[in-house]
């Protein structure tokens, strides 16, 4: 199913409002999400939809958030997202950061007491469009195992830094610090297909290639697989994301980060608030002038675009190009939706009194 | 060769002052240096110190740099180290990122015209003994070849990231962003010792185990080793490290960052000045009371040490526990040079007219 972008939004922002959402949150929340989709990563946009109202269901969303600053000094703050979307909270920090930018050259915001806030990309691009390097990064439910270990203690804690260049689009890194995020697992469980070894291991720390092994012990791998292809790097900026984004805020971290699946319960006696949150904007210019950095970075790119590569019809991908490229065709063709998300949407609708979308 | 540290103390000043360093910049350097060497980091400290020299003799290290701000806001900053030692540019940068913190909460600063600077954890450290959380990274010579490229285009690239804990040591996240680090590969060599695939590829850009294939156009790989595992990600990793200390400061960036060896000439027409670092603190105070981040921080540490593991009698490992230990234990009894760079740290003190190390 190819739904034009302008009637998903409207379908997704009706959503939104029928959950008790402002206008102006569920416009934002809706383009937070499209962003995703847009954006070629399914796993974070529409797909979601149902699980949000699942969460607001059992009232670990607060569809109308009093969202504020609760501790700050001229280029640091920590906001608390009074269990709002992460969707809404994430932008709501990520503009006060730009803000103390614009005045202090730099600003940074810590975030508790949210939920999931989409794609990082979105809010580091916030930065991005305002002459500033954006950074934006997120704890999440435990789905990791640090290096040596058999449990679940880190989510897939992506972390995202994406820079303003000149002729070129900005260049966007933005990745879970797992060896592979968890959507890539979710699409072979979906297909029936095994995953690359070092992707996942089982209850007992081996290597398995069952999709299906966390529901019986297992865990997601660090970005390196194991402690010989550097694994403890990975849990290094898991930790890192974790530790910014919960320890920092006041939110919850490792194993106690509330699972965004609403039939888990979260857990017991959190140390903390809701998940973390962490954004920051730097103004380019803080630095040299603008266009000197925007022409070394396009330069940069160039570079890397015109490398020498091992199959000469494969070039280097600058981070940030594929997502680029889908967000184009998508806007322009519409956005594919996997007959599951198609028919988990028109189920929503049905029980919120929407329009579904049309097929 | 066992050294105490008090001796290769004196001994590392005396090179420098031999260098022509000023006192404060011999005692600095050497203390960035041997911190190193007390870490176990053996491949950073005192085995560098007659690459730092010969590079002093081709007139690519300038031994009384005159440091200064080029550029600044309230809490942004670029420093040109006027092609000083890294080991001295990078705490006088780190310093004024301290400063900054001190009064708006945080402090950025990114380098130009520098050279090595040692391990990126001593510069964070800086950052982390005024209750700040502290950034350092640095681009290097490349080494390491992007996602589907046969050549080397980036450096090891390290970043760190360095969090005060109340009653446990700091967590110290201090990685090459390569699945290995060019000192494992040395160590490899000089053993004769193959290494496990995906740390290396070959000219044709197939993984080999041959750790001498760099001499005949091979290249470290990114952190994940191959993009199914992930190796985009430990590129977009380098590249963040990059932008920020080279492309935002005005250095040397990917193919044209100088060797650090100085039988290789520096690339023609280099787009900027020496190699790049990037600093940066921020208060913790900033965001909440430190006691309850230190708290907190202690929390997670716990649980983490506390995981189940794989094996029983392997815990979790919490980053920078290792190197606090080898510190202590070094401190103590002594600092091991292997017979090679007690033989060049021998020849270089007959060169320069210095007190050779009592052997």
């Amino acid at each position: 199913m190819l739904v034009p972008e302008p009637e998903l939004r409207t379908f997704t922002q009706n959503i939104f409002l029928a959950m008790g959402c402002s206008e102006a949150h569920a416009v934002l929340a809706t383009d937070v999400l499209l962003k995703s989709d847009l954006r070629g990563i399914d796993s974070h946009g529409v797909a979601r939809l149902s699980g949000y109202i699942r969460l607001w269901e059992k009232q670990r969303i607060n569809a109308t958030p009093d969202i504020k600053v609760i501790y700050e000094t001229a280029t640091t703050a920590t906001v608390d997202g009074d269990a709002g979307l992460g969707l809404v909270v994430a932008p709501f920090a990520m503009q006060i950061a730009i803000n103390k930018a614009r005045t202090y050259g730099s600003g940074w915001v810590s975030v508790r007491n949210s939920n999931h806030f989409g794609i990082a990309g979105y809010h580091a691009l916030m930065a991005v469009e305002q002459d500033m390097i954006g950074f934006a990064m997120t704890n999440a439910s435990p789905l990791v195992a640090p290096t040596f270990a058999n449990e679940r203690l880190l989510g897939t804690n992506p972390m995202c830094y994406a820079f303003p260049a000149g002729q070129y689009p900005p260049v966007i890194v933005d990745m879970a610090t797992s060896a592979a995020a968890n959507g890539k697992l979710e699409i072979a469980q979906r297909s029936g297909k095994q995953v690359p070894e070092g992707w996942i291991q089982d209850g007992q720390g081996n290597f398995t290639t069952d999709p299906h092994a966390l529901k019986s012990g297992g865990s997601l791998l660090p970005l390196g697989s194991d402690r010989e292809h550097g694994s403890h790097k990975g849990f290094g900026l898991s930790a890192t994301v974790d530790i910014l984004s919960g320890v920092l805020s006041g939110a919850n971290y490792g194993p106690w980060v509330p699972p965004f699946v609403s039939f888990l319960e979260p857990p017991a006696n959190p140390p903390g608030k809701g998940i973390g949150h962490f954004l920051g904007a730097m103004r380019v210019d803080g630095f040299r002038p603008a266009a000197e950095f925007k022409a070394d970075l396009d330069n940069w790119i160039q570079r890397f675009k015109s490398a020498s590569t091992i199959d000469p019809t494969q070039k280097v991908i600058i981070p940030g190009e594929p997502e680029l490229e889908a967000e184009q065709d998508r806007m322009q063709n519409g956005i594919p939706l996997v007959d599951a998300v198609a028919k988990d949407l028109y189920e929503l609708a049905i029980k919120l009194g929407i329009k579904p979308l049309e097929r």
